[in-house]
């Protein structure tokens, strides 16, 4: 079995996509970011990085969502959800989810996290003034450089479908319309069509 | 053949050690980011991020850290570099590599880097100020709770551990003590007995 525990508006929502896709059985543990329950002992006895996304399975946890969405395409071959016998090719979607979490999910971060970085009131209000342009300039990247198209990878959806996905649901909190990213807005209105987003979606938002 | 796209004194020193350690056959190319050759069109090309490490294959270029170690390790099997045979250590190496990219390449960024995050100067050395606290933070979450020892993930080697000691040899740079943490302390003089590293270090110092 497989615990994934959660927290509403987080990227976590990309792991959970994931395993409503896989055809797994799993199940969610909300935890409530707003209460501190990240930073309850009994959490951190499970993650002690204190945030979420953290899948319990049964041979240890997992933390980090690229690791996580690899772990779930590898334990679910019959899915589909990563080119697992092409090393290249699993290396380009190892290389989108990284950039996915150390530039674009850390650039989304310097909104609503900027403390992490600075403890000066008027930092945290610098940092938060440059997130559109550095979220933009993410995208329009991702558009020229990254998105093969129809999906992320091309003609196979994969795992970097549910994690861009969170990362364009994100773009009008970030002060971007995400109108100005045709394929991005094309991808997020395709995901938003297929049940696994939607079962996720609807515990999201529960 | 690999080509590695390099830069002294960046991450990229993390897949110059992997090539080292993997037996393949590949060149590395320096560039100059004093110089701004990140940033030249011929370099755009290759890698649109204008960042390094790149790795270009006979199948297409690679960028990202993490990524980029996978496939090292993939594409040498008999190098044993990763637990390709395991999809839950093989997980497990995902996630303290990208816990390296996401979180602690990231902090220690904000020294150097700052500018990618605000505009202001106060805000830049604001940032700065909260660096040494930070990498610590992060040194005593790996320590205490991810490395295993006497490497990182066990008694393998693996693909973890050049990273690690990248993040390590920066931090007096960031103002941290590295006799403060122990066993990275240790894990660190241990790699600089690897002939591997010791190659990689010589063309990096070059």
């Amino acid at each position: 079995m497989l615990t994934l525990y959660y927290a509403p508006g987080t990227c976590a929502l990309a792991s959970l996509i994931a395993l409503e896709e896989s055809g797994l059985a799993f199940e969610v543990r909300k935890i409530s970011l707003r209460d501190g329950e990240q930073r309850s002992p009994d959490y951190l006895k499970i993650n002690p990085k204190g945030r979420v996304p953290a899948l319990v399975t049964d041979y240890g946890v997992l933390t980090e969502t690229p690791a996580i969405l690899t772990y779930i395409a590898q334990s679910a071959p019959a899915a589909k959800l990563a080119p697992l016998d092409d090393a290249f090719e699993f290396a380009r979607l190892q290389s989108f989810n990284s950039y996915i979490c150390s530039t674009v999910h850390v650039n989304h971060a310097h909104r609503p996290r900027g403390s992490r970085w600075a403890d000066e009131p008027a930092a945290i209000e610098a940092m938060k003034a440059k997130v559109p342009q550095n979220m933009a300039d993410c995208f329009t990247l991702i558009e020229q450089t990254m998105f093969k198209g129809p999906w992320v990878m091309g003609e196979a959806y994969s795992l970097a479908d549910p994690y861009l996905f969170v990362m364009t649901d994100w773009l009008p909190s970030d002060g971007v319309d995400p109108a100005r990213f045709e394929k991005a807005s094309d991808h997020h209105a395709r995901m938003l069509l297929r049940p696994a987003v939607q079962r996720a979606l609807a515990y999201d938002r529960a």
